[in-house]
C-alpha cells in the first residue's frame, strides 16, 4: 500500500515563542529552523511578521537561510498584516502566506464585534489580497473547535473559492475530544465544495491533555497536515508535540495511511536545542523526549528489558536521536575542530573576531571541564558572543563568600553601556546577595518569578545552566546564563533578562491566536 | 440525567514511585497519601509490598492512616505474594488486593516462560487465594495491549466466575491508539459473560503521548475506573495524569455520561507536593498543572482574555486549585500558628521534640526570608527533621569562597554516623567543590547524573530547592535538600541521595509491571 504524505507544520518560532517566557532573538530563531530542516519537517512558521520589526526580521532571517523547508508567516486577515508577511517570506525559496480570523460566536462576539457576514467578507478578502501576491495560501478558522459546522462550511468555501490551498480547522482552546474532533474534520470534508483540492490541516492545543489525540484523530479523518511544536511548547498547556505524532505515526503504521518525512533522529536534539534556548524544561516523563522515556536509560536492571528490548519497548531509544552527538571536544582540541562542530551543530560564525572570542572561552571552558559536549557548545554561543553589541549589560567579574553563621555577602562589577560599575550586598544566599548586587546598580524595579538550574551534562564539573523569569509591568522576559560556577551562571542569566528588557520593544498585541 | 461514578485509583504511591529516582519514604508516602485523600481519590494503590520490607511498612502505613479512601496492594499472581499484600492492606478500613499476570504472547513466552493454559491456571489460584483473604480483588491483564483478544476473554471469564471484582486492562506499553482500545474495551464487555457484574478499569501508558486520551475512550466504551497518577509520573513516559483525566470529564460533562467524586481545588497543591517529595519537575506547558496552564497566570494581557474569560480559557484557575494556600507565617508567627498550618498540610509531628527542632528551623529561615509559604513548610519538613535518627550523613556546616580568577574553594563539615568530620576542597565552581569536600570524605563512587536547583517560590530571597541524582552500580536514587543558599542546598540533596543509598537495602525485582 503506497502511503500519503503527512505534512508536518512546526510553529515552535510562532505559537511556541507565544509562551510566556519563551520568546527568542533571531539568532536563537535561525539556529532553530536549521535543526527543523535538518530534521526535514515540511513547512516551518517562523513568526508573525506584523507582531514587531523583531518578529518581521526574524521572519525574514530564517526565509534567507533556509533552503529545504516552506517558510511561513502568520497574519490576521488585513492587508496591512498580510502585505509586511509577504515582504518577510519573499526571500525563502517556498514561502506561505498563513492568514486567520475568528469563527467562533463568542470570538466573533466578544473579540471582532464583527457579524458572520462580516467575517467571511474580511475572509475572502484577505485571501484574494494574499493570492495575488504569493502561491502558497493558508487559512485558519480561529477556534474553529468551537464554531458552528454550517458557518465553517460557508467561510471555507468561501476561501477555497478564493485559491486557499491548505484550510487550517485549529482548536485553539484545547476544547475538543478525539471523537467529536474527527467527526468534524470528516463532515467538513463531507460538505465542502472542492475539499479534495485543498489540504487540511488542525492545529490542537492541550488544554486537556488531548492535543496530540485530536490531532491523530483528526488523521484518520483525512487531515494531511498537522501544526505541532517542539516539546509541545506553545500558549497556555501549548501545542500538539511534533516528537509524539511523528513517533504515533512512525510507529503505528500498521493503522495509519500516511507517513512523514522526518528524519526522527534528529528529535532529541531538537528537544534539547528548544529546551535550552527557552529555557523551558522537559520534564523526565515527557514521552519521546524525556530523560526516563526510554527504559534503558533509566539504569534499572529489567530482566524483560534485558532478555528482549520489545517486552517494555515499542520505539528504539536510538532512532529518536538518544546517544546522537556524545562526546565532542576536550582541551586539545584546535580551532579548525572547533569550527567545525559549531558548523555541524549550525551555529553561524560570521566573522574572525567572534570566532576568536568565542574559541577563547571554550579554551577557558575546557581549563575547568575535561570534556566538553555538544549542549557545552550551544550553551557558549549564547547571544553575548555572537552579538556582542546587542548587549547593554555585561558581566566584568564576581566575588562572593558564605559561611554558616555569616550572612551571605556577593560583590559584582558590571559593563552598563560604557560604563564600568561596582557594587557589594548581603542577601539570604549568594545568589540572592549577586542579585542584590545588580539591582543596587541597575535598579531595573523587575521581579523574579523563576529561577531553576539545571546541568548541562552529568558529572560535577558540569556547567550549571541558570534560568531567571522577571517580569515588569506586565512584561516577562527568560534569561539564561551558563558557568561551571552557579553564581556566575546566575549573574549572567540575570543580566541576559535585564538585556532582553532594556532592548526589545513592546509588541504590538496580536489580539488572537491560532 | 443521572450521572454513572467514574472511579479513579490512583497509583502514584505504586507506579509513579517504580520511576527511577522517584523512591520515597514512609513518611514521604503517607503525606502525599494523606492529600489523595483529601482531593477524595477513591482507591490509593500504596505500593507492592512484597518488593522489600519498606514497601511492606510504607503500604501498612498508609492502610493504618487513611479511612476516606479504599488502600490497595499490588501483587503477583502467587501466594506468596498475595499473602504479603493482604496483611499489608489488613488494618484498611477498606482494602483492596490487585493481582496481576502477563497475557501478551510476547511476555509469556520471554518473560514468564509459561503457557497460556499455566497462565490462566495462576490467574484463576491467585484470584481464588486473594478472595479467600478479602472481598476487594482487582485483577489486571499486564500488557493486555498487546494480547489476543480471545485469549484476554478466557482468563477474564476465569477470574471473573472466581470472584475478582475489578477488572483492569492495561496498555502496559504505550502502544494503543484511542479508537482500537476503545473498541477492545466494548468488545471484552460484549463477549465475556457476566461482563457486567464487575467494575471495568484501565490502566494506560504515555509512551505515544495517548495515556488519557485512550483511557477516555475506554470510559466512553463503559470503563468505570481510570489508574492515574498524579502529574502523569510512572515509568518511562508516565501513567495518564489523575488531572487531565479528572478535568477533561469535568470540563466536558455535556459529552460523559460518568463523573468523578474529586475535589479538583486539591490538585495544584497535590501536584506540586508529588514535584517536590520526587524532585520531578513539572513542566510549564504541562496541562492543568504546568505554570504556563492558564493563560492569566502568565502575567500578559490578552485583550480577549481581559474582556471575557471563556474566550480563551475552558476552565477556571481556582476550580484547580491556583491560588490556593497562599496564607503565609512570617517570623512573628508563634508555635500554635506553625503547628496548626503543619496539620493543615497533612504533615503530622509525633513528638513535642520533633515540633521544637522544626519550629527552631523554621524561626531561622523566617529571618532569611520574610514571608514563609506552603511551599517552605513542605521543604523545611524534611526527612532530617521528621526522623533524623534514620539519617547517617548530616551537614553541620559550610564555607566558601569564589572569586573571577581564582579556583573556588569550599569546605563541608558534616557528621557521619556518630563522627565529625571537615574537608576542603577546589572544584570548577562551588558546588562541585562543595561535591568534592563530600567525596574526600564519604568516599562513595557514585555518578552525579542530574542537578537541578528550582526556586520553591517567587522572590529573590526565595529558598533554592536542588535534587541530585547519584547513581551506583545500577542503583539511582534522588535527593532534595532547600535552603535559602544554593551552595547549602546543595551539600543537603548530596548527603540525602546518600543517605537514601546507605540505608535501603536493594528492593526484590517485581519483573514486572501493570
Amino acid at each position: 500500500m503506497a502511503k500519503h504524505d503527512l505534512i508536518i507544520f512546526d510553529t515552535t518560532l510562532r505559537d511556541g515563542e507565544q509562551s510566556p517566557g519563551a520568546s527568542m532573538t533571531r539568532e536563537e530563531k535561525l539556529r532553530i529552523a536549521r535543526q527543523l530542516e535538518k530534521m526535514r519537517v515540511d513547512v516551518i512558521e517562523a513568526g508573525f511578521p506584523a507582531a514587531s520589526n523583531g518578529d518581521f526580521e526574524a521572519v525574514r532571517a530564517v526565509a534567507e537561510a533556509i533552503k529545504d523547508s516552506t517558510i511561513a508567516g502568520l497574519c490576521r486577515a488585513s492587508d496591512k498584516d498580510i502585505s509586511r508577511a509577504l515582504e518577510a517570506v519573499r526571500p525563502a525559496r517556498a514561502g506561505r502566506i498563513h492568514t486567520f480570523i475568528a469563527t467562533s460566536p463568542i470570538h466573533m462576539e466578544k473579540k471582532l464585534r464583527m457579524s458572520p457576514d462580516q467575517v467571511i467578507e474580511a475572509a475572502r478578502n484577505a485571501v484574494r489580497f494574499a493570492r495575488n501576491g504569493i502561491d502558497d495560501v493558508e487559512f485558519s478558522c480561529e477556534d474553529a473547535g468551537r464554531s458552528e459546522l454550517d458557518f465553517l462550511c460557508r467561510i471555507v468555501e468561501t476561501v477555497i473559492k478564493e485559491g486557499a490551498r491548505t484550510i487550517n480547522i485549529p482548536d485553539t482552546v484545547g476544547y475538543n475530544l478525539p471523537q467529536q474532533f474527527a467527526e468534524r474534520i470528516r463532515l467538513l470534508r463531507e460538505r465542502v465544495p472542492n475539499s479534495d483540492k485543498v489540504i487540511w490541516s488542525v492545529h490542537c492545543h492541550n488544554d486537556l491533555g488531548l492535543a496530540v489525540a485530536n490531532s491523530l484523530a483528526a488523521v484518520t479523518a483525512g487531515a494531511r497536515q498537522v501544526e505541532c511544536t517542539i516539546n509541545g511548547l506553545g500558549e497556555r498547556a501549548g501545542n500538539a508535540s511534533l516528537e509524539e505524532i511523528v513517533m504515533a505515526v512512525r510507529t503505528r503504521q500498521d493503522f495509519f495511511d500516511c507517513d512523514t518525512r522526518i528524519d526522527t533522529t534528529q528529535i532529541v536534539p531538537a528537544s534539547r536545542m528548544v529546551s535550552s534556548i527557552t529555557g523551558f524544561p522537559v520534564q523526565p516523563n515527557k514521552a519521546i523526549v524525556g530523560a526516563n522515556a526510554f527504559a534503558h536509560e533509566s539504569g534499572i536492571h529489567q530482566d524483560g528489558v534485558l532478555k528482549h528490548r520489545e517486552t517494555y519497548e515499542i520505539m528504539r531509544a536510538e532512532d529518536v536521536g538518544w546517544y546522537a552527538n556524545k562526546l565532542v571536544l576536550g582541551k586539545h582540541s584546535g580551532r579548525t575542530a572547533f569550527r567545525a562542530r559549531l558548523q555541524e551543530l549550525g551555529i553561524e560564525v560570521d566573522s574572525e573576531q567572534v570566532l576568536n572570542t568565542a574559541f577563547t572561552r571554550f579554551k577557558e571552558l575546557a581549563d575547568k571541564k575535561h570534556e566538553i559536549f555538544d549542549e557545552d557548545l550551544h550553551a557558549l554561543m549564547s547571544e553575548d558572543v555572537i552579538a556582542p553589541e546587542q548587549e547593554h549589560y555585561r558581566l566584568v567579574s564576581t566575588r562572593f563568600h558564605s559561611e554558616t553563621g555569616e550572612t551571605p555577602r556577593a560583590s559584582v562589577t558590571l559593563v552598563a553601556g560604557s560604563q564600568e560599575q561596582r557594587a557589594e550586598a548581603e542577601g539570604s544566599g549568594p545568589v540572592d546577595a549577586a542579585f542584590k548586587s545588580i539591582e543596587s546598580m541597575v535598579r531595573s524595579g523587575t521581579e523574579l518569578l523563576l529561577y531553576s538550574v539545571n546541568a548541562i551534562t552529568t558529572g560535577t564539573d558540569a556547567q550549571g545552566e541558570v534560568t531567571v523569569r522577571l517580569s515588569k509591568a506586565g512584561r516577562i522576559v527568560n534569561g539564561q546564563g551558563a558557568d561551571t560556577d552557579i553564581i556566575v551562571a546566575s549573574a549572567k542569566a540575570y543580566l541576559n533578562a535585564l538585556n532582553k528588557l532594556y532592548a526589545s520593544p513592546e509588541r504590538v498585541n496580536p489580539q488572537g491566536d491560532v
